[in-house]
């Protein structure tokens, strides 16, 4: 059996598919969150769904509180005690019908990955997911998460107090402290995964990658879900994104090249410090990340000169994506001299690849590796091109992949990404030196717009 | 902190690094081996010396055993149990032996990985091992390979009697009963990495990867020393590569593009499938992968269409080195236009980046996930191209990296390789069909030779 394609016994014909992570399609899955309250499983579940989604990767989120909801919208902890029989049967009755949910969208939707958000903290539970799954065919990885950091606890506390449904109109302190009595009905029947369980594929984190602990993986798809849980952190941090200054190219209407910076470029590349400095706020250290072209580099080099002394790395993997022929070219010269590749162009941006070049998912699989440094990161600082800010904007922003390579993403312009618990807060500082808009709606081969 | 430029505090001036996995400029580590004999610790060290090396990451074995023969070339069981004064006096020497070069390698030679390969059975050797390497400012990552499984350490106790100095010229039944107590005399002594040693960061290996427990990860070359690990796997398997059939570029003496096969080229895709099936021997199900370059698909369509109907994967990652402005240009082509890029490609051609295209080192960074793949894969044919079969060829075959880009790899030859526990075996299968010679040695620009 070879990892990638996990071929059914008796498949008639063999197939072929141009690699990316999506080519899974015999592989199902479903990570099955474990783990007490207040242990961040839905951020983790939240953030595998968009690692996913972002690669291509049809993935969704089954949370069962939300189906429980649906008839027990604001139960005090009583109703996790498991001597209420009446809370137990609904509660189970939840986990029915956000399995069967799940299962029909495997088979009606396509689904690959789907996550199982809930507590399933008892062996008995998991076991049930399990022969559900089983019977479908489809693979469980169940994910615990453990943690008795009193300060991580408290945080998703205080988290889930202000923004869970449960407690909407509620006092805060009365549902932090109903809260941490649901949490202790819970406790009184958790069971951690164990030497009983070795037959499951599961990954433990315990404090939040502090230690993890990984058995029986089976396919390529849970060893790349699993190594990016390896790699998430949660300690506070931002992440800017930065365009190149304005470039020759840039002035000229030309794509691609390695062309040097304009004098308005220069503007920007000496006002750059300034404007990350003020956007910092503190004296935090960054490191700069630039690509391995001239633009961004020279764009960097102020910064990167700075008193701060901020450390730099050029990664081949942030260069612009790769236009093949067109290199160099002006749209109205693709137009002109390439008609059937511009009108493919326009007709699906995220999967036209230009002949001898990329796409926008070919630049999403080689950034995976830059994705997976981030999460490992704290505060970097992002100078590179249009296509690849799009492509990491997209990432942190959630943006579906039909619409992240129209995004409108204008120069000498500083983003600055924040993620929290539930989303990814954005701030813009724009540097006040013109530029021309690099920006091309459909259809249009105007230099500028 | 940022993971890969770990600078160390005070220190005065901000650097600048081409991404690779080698800009780990300030992080040295030592990766000591932990478990009792026959269980793979130096295959495993080997493995991960190969993978860094191959990386362009420095890095070095230190066996203790070999320290340890200076003086006692051929000992017995009893040598090793622990009631042994002398026996336990002569061991801790080669130890202090192996740890005082380590530390000069670091020291003297750039060292950046070194594996301290030795049993490392007992918490106090490996706090010791600690404490020298903390005094050095020297990361330590503990390896542990636990095993149970008799047929795993059989096939160990076989490769040992068979291959160990320690019992060369020695009857094999004897050597294998004398291995035996050696192993008993370490069980009495032997401590497990637990809950003590929750300070340390260590992966623990459980037979072979079903199990992986991974505790503190601090930076990015310890992550990726891990991954590697949690990917590798001991059934027996073979991987065999080939270049696509002879192309009309090849014909033509020009380099890069996107050309067909020329008529021999067809010739030898419609030979592929009854030469893999003569160097397979078996009924092994194959996987295929390609570039997403005409010419290897073409190739590999009737190896895909053949009866065993192998799955088949397209990699962007398999393609071509991109030899930028260069691409479509014959080599007198190039010698005459960019005769200052011809001779410095001629004088470091791994490290040489053609303008706007790659050098080998770039081809090696994207190959990673290749690579990583590979370890988690059994039988593989690769269908690919001259540059990126260099590469991996020189991961299996420890082929030096000023070496690999000149090696000879001709055009209609199955190569098929197979890793055994210290060595790649090597078997060529050539296609009885002629092509051009597309090698080039140093300085020609001769369009076939």
């Amino acid at each position: 059996m070879v990892a990638q394609v996990a071929a059914p016994t008796g498949r008639a014909r063999s197939s072929t598919t141009t690699y990316s992570m999506s080519n899974v399609e015999d592989t199902r899955i479903v990570v099955v969150m474990v783990g007490l309250p207040a242990r961040g499983k839905s951020l983790i579940a939240q953030k595998v769904v968009r690692y996913l989604g972002w690669l291509s990767i049809r993935a969704k989120t089954f949370n069962v509180g939300s189906y429980r909801r649906q008839d027990t919208p604001q139960p005090t902890a009583d109703f996790f005690d498991t001597s209420n029989k009446d809370g137990e049967r609904m509660r189970h009755a939840a986990a029915e019908a956000a399995v069967k949910d799940m299962l029909k969208w495997f088979k009606s939707d396509g689904g690959i990955v789907a996550i199982l958000d809930a507590t399933n903290s008892t062996k008995a539970r998991r076991r049930w997911v399990r022969q559900r799954c089983d019977a479908n065919g489809i693979e469980t990885l169940y994910v615990e998460s453990k943690c008795d950091s009193e300060e991580t606890i408290m945080a998703n506390i205080m988290e889930v107090k202000t923004t869970s449904p449960d407690y909407t109109g509620q006092d805060p302190e009365a549902a932090a402290l109903d809260f941490r009595n649901r949490i202790r009905n819970y406790e009184k029947v958790y069971e951690t995964i164990d030497e009983d369980e070795k037959d499951l594929t599961y990954v433990k984190l315990i404090d939040v990658g502090k230690q993890v602990i990984i058995n029986q993986i089976q396919d390529y798809l849970q060893s790349r879900v699993v190594y990016y849980l390896m790699n998430l952190h949660i300690r506070p941090r931002s992440i800017w994104l930065s365009r190149h200054g304005e470039s020759e190219f840039n002035l000229s209407g030309q794509i691609g090249g390695d062309a040097n910076i304009s004098d308005r470029g220069e503007l920007y590349a000496r006002a750059l410090p300034d404007l990350v400095t003020s956007s910092v706020g503190d004296d935090r250290q960054l490191t700069i990340w630039t690509s391995t072209l001239k633009r961004t580099i020279q764009t960097a080099r102020f910064l990167h000169a700075s008193p701060k002394g901020y450390d730099k790395l050029e990664w081949k993997a942030l260069d612009e994506l790769d236009s093949g022929v067109c290199d160099g070219l002006t749209y109205q010269e693709i137009a002109d001299q390439y008609p059937e590749d511009f009108k493919a162009r326009d007709d699906d941006k995220h999967n036209y690849r230009y002949r001898g070049g990329e796409s926008y998912r070919d630049v999403v699989i080689r950034l995976e590796p830059i994705i997976m440094e981030l999460e490992r990161s704290e505060n970097i600082i992002i100078v590179t091109h249009q296509a690849v800010l799009r492509c990491i904007y997209a990432y942190y922003m959630n943006v579906p992949q039909e619409k992240s390579p129209w995004m409108e993403v204008p120069l000498h312009t500083l983003i600055k990404l924040t993620p929290r618990a539930y989303s990814t807060e954005e701030q813009r500082f724009k540097a006040n030196i013109p530029a021309v808009s690099t920006f091309r709606s459909k259809g249009s081969t105007a230099k500028h717009q």
